[in-house]
């Protein structure tokens, strides 16, 4: 039987990977009329006259949602809002084992942004954040942004930002292994979807000068025909060289190539033009855009996969839960860039000097510690930025 | 400290009264790719197969969502959607205490009608069903009717139907302490809203050919100026003596006095004017329409109220867990009238008829017969109208 066999015989017996608990025990009488009427009334009348009890008498101070509208789930695409679910609880489930984070599954039916926008909206003085999953390119970045204004609590698309965010830890620890400083680095990614976009940017915050996005028409650059408006704008600011054809094209003398695309797409060829000691991040699932042996045959320094059965496992588990943990902690109406960035370089930090090596430039995803470092450093820099409540 | 103040300090304690734990745990790189990436991938692609397996694969089979706009919460009126929390949370609880369902609680932020139920329906797929909650008269007619009409899960307003059932129980037994047929008794309600609306409702289901429901200006009949739409729609079978005149002339010759309006409206002399032994349920919260001693002393045979400190307390805890334990066993799609009845007639069988007296008319809230035995019979109800879907 193989993984995914096993999965669904796991998946019948679970029946549901969550589950709703009482903390507040309901035995007699007067627990009743303390949980419920009619004693009640007083802690709503508490956030009647200060919202912000909200967070101190309900359980949003912990909670989390996890949204999906089913267009872009895993690699299967649009498979529908309740067919996403199996991945949404299991979100919930990795948010609780590794980040102590209550969080709560939820599909929408529906595909039109402002339609998806205003019922997330409707719904988020429920929660204390919320993080979006596996919806489609262009329409996440959209969705995001409006919320993003409307909404006084975090709201995160895991598959952008964890993903920028892990990508972003490697690279830290790679340069350093490489003896490269990682602002002086020119990076190509292959795939412009949610990952390839946010990933972008986080390594422009974090310096790069020179980063070079593809898609399956090629190398992104400013004025090409066939862009959508997230592709036009991040053209603007990516690929000043502007750098015209295919990836074998725009991979040449790069120090860093990210594959968040197709399995398959990158060859030995490619990988010899790239600057000496390169690194690769092929993270296409279940297969690389190139194995790793191959990868390394043809000169790569360090290789990550997004697979477990390969070192350097580029896995968002490391991030978001610790994230949002962090934000939850101080009550943050928003996770800014620097917590974002402030993430990287704690799980960048996990991994001590003297034990970094081409094979271990990222903790691994059951280290104890990456919970409360990851959550300390966002915390901290939320209240830098003056987005914690307390 | 009274009740309310130490309920506060408790709430404060809780810290939010309900949790979500995983299921599936997670605790190494092979529960992970089961629970989670690539396994679930299986799951995801069974669903899509057949929308039906949702029930199997996740948590919906035993989910109820329990929502509201904190429009009319408890008492309190318009306390807005994040103070109606508390109340949301309280009955998640009681959901799961007493029902073995899990309950999550969520608010709205729309007053808007459509907006609402639009917001409902695109997270339905979430759930095995709905309840309603706290949501002002006459908008929750409206939004419960459009729900029901576009959602494949039951869509349930507590206020209403719950408290209808109770009610319904509670006659069931009194009418035999006082040797009546419940269909040939006369009813008076006092209160027009939610609950009153649907006592009246569901009364004449069970064979009461006169009810007469009276609101703030009096007795409601046909024609009768200043009512909503809900209130037209109901004169047009209630009253048909078209009596007019406020409570004092509506009571006059009735059977049962229901009450679910406000203290003290209900007057000793007004009782005097009933039928032979009457049935007062005063329900008002938490001071009832009369006092049991004074309806006692007034000639009323027997006497509920909302309280727990009274004999004959009318609780919908006894009803709602169990309802939606049987809707959720056999996956209903609806919670139809004839469910409703079967929860009346199952709670009602709980009280033994060698036990049966004028202060024992229901069975007490923490009696652990009720769960079982209303979730059978209304997933019995639910079989024979066809809304049974396993």
């Amino acid at each position: 039987m193989n993984i995914r066999e096993e999965s669904l015989q796991k998946h019948y017996e679970w029946n549901g990977k969550i589950e709703v608990v009482a903390k507040a025990k309901v035995n007699d009488s007067k627990s009743l009329s303390l949980a419920y009427t009619p004693g009640v009334a007083e802690p709503c009348l508490e956030i009647q006259k200060d919202y912000n009890k909200s967070y101190e008498l309900t359980r949003r101070n912990n909670l989390v949602a996890v949204i999906t509208d089913g267009s872009a789930v895993l690699g299967l695409g649009d498979i529908g809002p309740e067919a996403g679910m199996p991945v949404m609880e299991g979100k919930c489930v990795l948010f609780k084992e590794f980040g102590d984070v209550d969080a709560f599954p939820l599909c929408v039916r529906t595909k039109d942004v402002d339609e998806f926008v205003q019922t997330v909206y409707n719904i988020s003085g429920s929660f204390g954040g919320i993080n979006l999953e596996d919806i489609s390119a262009p329409r996440c970045f959209e969705i995001e942004e409006k919320l993003k204004k409307m909404c006084d609590i975090p709201i995160f698309h895991d598959d952008q930002h964890g993903t920028a965010v892990v990508v972003s830890a490697a690279l830290i620890n790679a340069t350093k292994i490489i003896g490269k400083d990682l602002g002086e680095c020119k990076a190509v990614i292959n795939g412009s979807g949610a990952a390839g976009t946010a990933i972008a940017k986080l390594l422009m915050t974090l310096g790069l000068k020179d980063v070079i996005l593809c898609d399956r028409t090629g190398a992104i650059y400013e004025g090409r025909e066939n862009l959508n408006a997230s592709k036009a704008e991040i053209a603007k600011v990516t690929n000043r060289g502007m750098v015209k054809g295919g990836l074998k094209d725009a991979i040449v003398g790069t120090d860093i190539f990210i594959g968040v695309s197709a399995p398959g797409v990158l060859t030995e060829e490619m990988i010899k033009t790239m600057h000496k000691d390169p690194i690769v991040l092929a993270m296409a699932n279940p297969t690389p855009e190139i194995m790793p042996d191959e990868a390394k045959a043809a000169g790569a320094k360090i290789v990550g996969t997004g697979r477990s059965d390969f070192p350097n496992q580029i896995n968002n588990v490391v991030a978001f839960p610790g994230i949002f943990r962090g934000a939850l902690d101080v009550r943050a109406s928003a996770i800014t860039e620097n917590m974002k960035i402030a993430a990287a370089y704690a799980i960048a930090s996990l991994v001590d000097d003297d034990k970094l090596n081409e094979d271990y430039i990222l903790p691994y995803a059951f280290d104890e510690r990456i919970k409360d470092t990851v959550a300390n450093a966002v915390a901290e820099a939320a209240r830098k930025d003056g987005v914690a409540r307390i």
